[in-house]
C-alpha cells in the first residue's frame, strides 16, 4: 500500500521524509510528548533516530537530552533505546524498560511519577513547562486531515496541542479499518472554563474518531511498519486463581446481599498477570453482558469480549499478546463495535470513575497491616514502573481491590508488612486486600480491626505469626489509634537488605 | 416564638417530646447518624440524653454504645458527653473532641477515618451497614413537611434518607431567615443510574433550599434553643501571616506567568489557624471578587465576604467565633446572598473541586523531604482529628498547598521529617509546601530535587543540617529513586518518643 492511501491530506506527502532528517527537528534541551501507552501505539523510528543524534552529539563532546513525556510505558525501542544513548534528562508519568529503570535509580533521568489522570491537565496548565515537539504515531490521515489514531490514544490529544511541532509517524502496518475504533473527546477545557462530561455509560461514545492537529504545525510525517510490543501474559498460575476466585466469589456476595446491582458494574483492571488472571476467571462467573471501563484492554478483556461475557470495553490502549492481536485484526469489524479506545484523561477521570462506579482491581507491591499499600517502590527506596492510573481507580471506583500473592521472592519477602515502604494509597483509599491466602474486606474497619483481618486472610502462614507479634506488641506499647513501633516499623525491609530475606 | 412558628407542619406538632422521651427511640447498638459539621448544626439535646440513657444502662449493668456518624467534627455536647458516657463503639468520619480522641487512641472507640465525600455515598452503597436513627438538628419545617436546615449541612440529606427513623431538632435559636441560604442537591444516585452534576461555578445554586423527610419516619420533634460550639481562631500570628504572604506572592506569580487566570479560582480552605489566617492575608491581596469553593465557612472567609473582596462563597457549614457569628445574624439578609450552604457530598466532590480548579489550601502534621504529607497522626500511631476533606481537594484541585509552621512544641519537634510517620496524601497528591521559612514548588520535581527544594526553603534551620546529611547520606548509600535509609528514616520520632526532642 502507498503512503498516499494512508496520508490522503494531501499537503502532508510533501512533508514525508526519513526518521533521520524528522529527527532534525529535536534538540538538545527539547521537551517531547510521544505517544504510546503499555507497549504499544508508540512511535517506532524517530526514537532510534533522536538516539542516534544523542550518541553522535555525545561522540562530538555535545551534550544531548530530552525530556520524555509519553501516555505510559513504551517498548525497548523508545525507552530502551534513548536511555542507552543516555539521551533522556526527564521522563514522565511511567516507565518499564529496565535500561531507563536503571537510570531512574541512579538518578540519571529525572522520573516524575504522577497518576495517570493529573498529566494532560498539569501539562496543559503549564505546570510541567513547554513542549517543544509532538511525536504521535497515527494510522492514517483523512482527507481532511485528521488523524486516525493507532492501538493507543493515551496523551495524543494534549500532546497535538500543545507542542509548537508534530511530527506524524504513519504506521502502515496498524489495519486502516481500526478507523471509527476511537473516541476524542474535545470537549475538555481549562478552569473556569470546564462543563461537566456527559459520559453516564461505560460504552458512551461522546466524541469523534478522529484525533485534530494543526496543520501548521506537522513539520514531517515518517512511514513506519512495525507490530508494537509482545505483551506477553505468564499463564494463570494456582496463585492468581485463586486470587480471581476469591474477588468472583466477594462480587457474587455484594449482589446478594444488596450492596452491588445484579448487572456487574463496569470492570477496571491494572496491567500485569495477576490482573489478567482475574479477567480470565470471570470467564467463568456467573456474571453476563459485562462492561469494561479501564485504562489498558489486555488479552483477558478481549477473551470476555470474544466469549460475550463483556459486552463492550472502553480503554485507552489494546496491550495484547501477538496471538490475540492477530485474532483482534483478523476480527477487527466485530472487535470495533464493542472497543472504544479514549484519551487517557477520560479512561481515568476521576469524574467518570465515580459516575459509573468502577470496580477497580489493581496489583501492588505490598500491603501493611493497616491497609496502606505500596505500587512503586522496593524496599522504599528504589522505583519499580510507576502508580499508573492504580490511584485514578482505587480513590473513586465503586470498590477497590488491591491483589499481590502473599509473598515474593521464593517466600523470602512478605508482600504484607508492619509498614510499607512507600506509600501510594492511603488506609483512607484501600478498601479490599487479597491474596492467594484470602480476602480481608475493610470498609468500615478501625485500624486495628483491619490489622486482625489482613493478618489473618492475607498474610502467608510463615509470616503470620511474626505480624502478630508485631501488632500485638505495638498495641500494648504503641497503645494508639494505629499501634507501630517505630524503631522495628521498617525492620523488616531493612533485614532484606542486609540478609536477602525478611525471616527474622 | 411558639414552636408552631417554626414547625409549620401541622402533623410534626403531635410528635413534639422532650429529649428524655426521645432518646427512648435509640437502643444499644444503635447506629446514629447525627447532623453537625465542624461545632455546628449538630444536635444539642438527644447526645445529652442518649449519654445519660448509657450511663443509666452501664448502673444497672447493661451495656449500652451506639455508632456515631456525622458531617465531622461536633462539639462537647455530643462527643464530649457521649465519650464521658462510654456511649460510642464506632465513630465516624472526623472527631475533634478530646474525650473521644483519647478513647480513640486506647482502642475504645472504633474510629474511621474517611475522605469526607466518600461518607455519605459509603453509607449509601451499604458499605458501614445499616442506619437505625437520624438525629437532625433544623431550623424550621414548612407547611408541606420540609425541613430548613441549620448552620451545616453534612450528610444529613443521606441520614434523612437512609434511617429507618428520625428525630427532629428544633432550635428556635437559629435565626428562621437562614431560609433560602442552603442549596439541597438531591440528584445524586447509586451507580449506574448516576448523572453528571450541572455546576459549573462555585456559586452555582443546583438543588433547593429545603431537606426532603419522609414524614413517616419522624418519631419526635424535640425543641432546643442553643448557639453552636464559639469556634474561636487564634490571631494571627507572625508566621501564619508569612505563610499566607508566601502563598499570596506564589498566586500572583503563578497569574503573571500565565498558569493561572487573572480572575482568581476558587477558594478552599481547611480548618484552623493557619488556615484562617491566609484567608486574612487575602483581605489584602490583589485579588478581586474572589469566590470561596470549600467544605467550613470560617471567619476570615466571612471578613472577606463583609468586605466585598469575595462574592459568594460556597460551603456545607459556617463554623465562627461568637462575634462573628453575631454579624452574621445581624446582617443575615447580606450573608444569605453570598453564603451557599450544600451537602459535603457535593461541596467536597472530586468532580466539581476538579472541574472548578479550586485552590486548595490544607494545614498539616508534618511533611517529608519527599512531599509525602501527614495529617493525621501525632508519631505515627496517634490520632488528631482525622483527615477531613484535605484529600478530596488536594488530589483534585488546579493546585494544592500544604501548610505548617515548620517547628513545634518550641521547636522540638520538625515538622519536615526523612520520612513522615504516617501517609494521608502521597507524593503523587502533594504540590506545594509552605512553612513560615519558605515555599517549596515541588510541580514536575523528580523526588531528589524536591528533596532540595523542601529542606531548603521550608525547613527551620535548627534541623535544616540534620535533614540535608540525611539526605546526602541516603543519596550515596541508598542511590535509588528516592533515597532513603530504612534503619533510621523514622529515627527522628522515635527520639522525640524517648527524650522529647526531635534534636540528636
Amino acid at each position: 500500500m502507498a503512503l498516499a492511501d494512508r496520508v490522503r491530506y494531501a499537503d502532508f506527502l510533501s512533508r514525508t521524509m526519513s526518521a533521520e532528517q524528522a529527527a532534525r527537528f529535536i534538540s538538545h534541551g527539547d521537551t517531547v510528548g510521544m505517544s504510546g501507552f503499555t507497549g504499544v501505539g508508540h512511535p517506532k523510528a524517530l526514537p532510534q533516530a533522536i538516539a542516534a543524534r544523542a550518541s553522535a552529539a555525545h561522540g562530538a563532546g555535545d551534550p544531548f537530552k530530552i525530556n520524555l513525556w509519553t501516555g505510559a510505558s513504551t517498548a525497548p525501542e523508545v525507552d530502551g533505546a534513548l536511555a542507552a544513548a543516555g539521551a533522556i534528562a526527564q521522563r514522565l508519568p511511567y516507565n518499564s524498560d529496565p535500561s531507563a529503570r536503571r537510570q531512574i535509580n541512579a538518578g540519571e533521568i529525572d522520573y516524575i511519577d504522577m497518576h495517570l489522570s493529573h498529566v494532560a491537565q498539569h501539562a496543559w496548565f503549564g505546570f510541567l513547562g513547554k513542549m517543544d515537539v509532538a511525536v504521535i504515531e497515527v494510522a492514517g490521515v483523512t482527507a481532511d486531515g485528521l488523524l486516525i489514531p493507532s492501538n493507543a490514544v493515551g496523551n495524543n490529544k494534549t500532546w497535538l496541542q500543545i507542542a509548537d511541532r508534530v511530527i506524524l509517524e504513519v504506521n502502515t502496518r496498524l489495519p486502516l479499518r481500526i478507523e471509527g475504533m476511537h473516541d476524542i473527546y474535545n470537549g475538555t477545557a481549562l478552569p473556569p472554563r470546564r462543563m461537566p462530561i456527559s459520559l453516564t455509560h461505560a460504552d458512551n461514545r461522546i466524541g469523534e474518531p478522529y484525533l485534530h492537529v494543526d496543520p501548521a504545525k506537522v513539520v514531517a510525517i515518517v512511514e513506519t511498519s512495525a507490530l508494537d510490543r509482545d505483551n506477553v501474559f505468564a499463564q494463570p498460575d494456582a496463585n492468581s486463581n485463586r486470587i480471581a476466585q476469591f474477588i468472583i466469589d466477594f462480587l457474587a456476595h455484594e449482589v446478594k446481599m444488596g450492596r452491588l446491582p445484579q448487572q456487574m458494574l463496569p470492570i477496571q483492571s491494572g496491567v500485569g498477570n495477576v490482573a489478567n488472571a482475574v479477567l480470565a476467571g470471570l470467564l467463568h462467573s456467573p456474571f453476563e453482558k459485562l462492561l469494561g471501563f479501564t485504562e489498558v484492554l489486555q488479552d483477558g478483556m478481549l477473551d470476555l469480549l470474544r466469549a460475550g461475557k463483556m459486552a463492550r470495553a472502553s480503554a485507552t490502549a489494546i496491550s495484547l499478546s501477538r496471538a490475540a492481536y492477530e485474532d483482534f485484526e483478523n476480527n477487527i469489524d466485530f472487535y470495533r463495535d464493542r472497543v472504544i479506545l479514549r484519551p487517557q484523561e477520560i479512561s481515568n477521570h476521576p469524574e467518570l470513575v465515580r459516575r459509573l462506579g468502577v470496580i477497580a482491581m489493581n496489583s501492588m507491591i505490598e500491603a501493611d497491616i493497616y491497609g496502606n499499600v505500596n505500587s512503586t517502590h522496593l524496599m522504599g527506596s528504589s522505583m519499580m514502573n510507576g502508580i499508573g492510573g492504580s490511584g485514578d481507580f482505587a480513590r473513586n471506583g465503586y470498590l477497590s481491590f488491591f491483589v499481590t500473592p502473599s509473598v515474593a521472592k521464593d517466600g523470602a519477602i512478605s508482600c504484607i508488612v508492619p509498614m510499607v515502604s512507600h506509600v501510594d494509597h492511603t488506609e483512607h483509599d484501600t478498601q479490599i486486600i487479597v491474596t492467594e491466602q484470602g480476602l480481608a474486606d475493610l470498609r468500615g474497619l478501625a485500624p486495628r480491626k483491619r490489622a486482625r483481618a489482613i493478618i489473618e486472610h492475607c498474610a502467608h502462614p510463615d509470616f503470620r505469626p511474626m505480624l502478630l507479634d508485631y501488632f500485638e506488641r505495638a498495641s500494648r506499647q504503641g497503645a494508639q489509634h494505629t499501634p507501630h513501633l517505630l524503631g522495628e516499623a521498617l525492620s523488616w525491609h531493612q533485614r532484606y537488605l542486609d540478609t536477602g530475606s525478611m525471616h527474622a
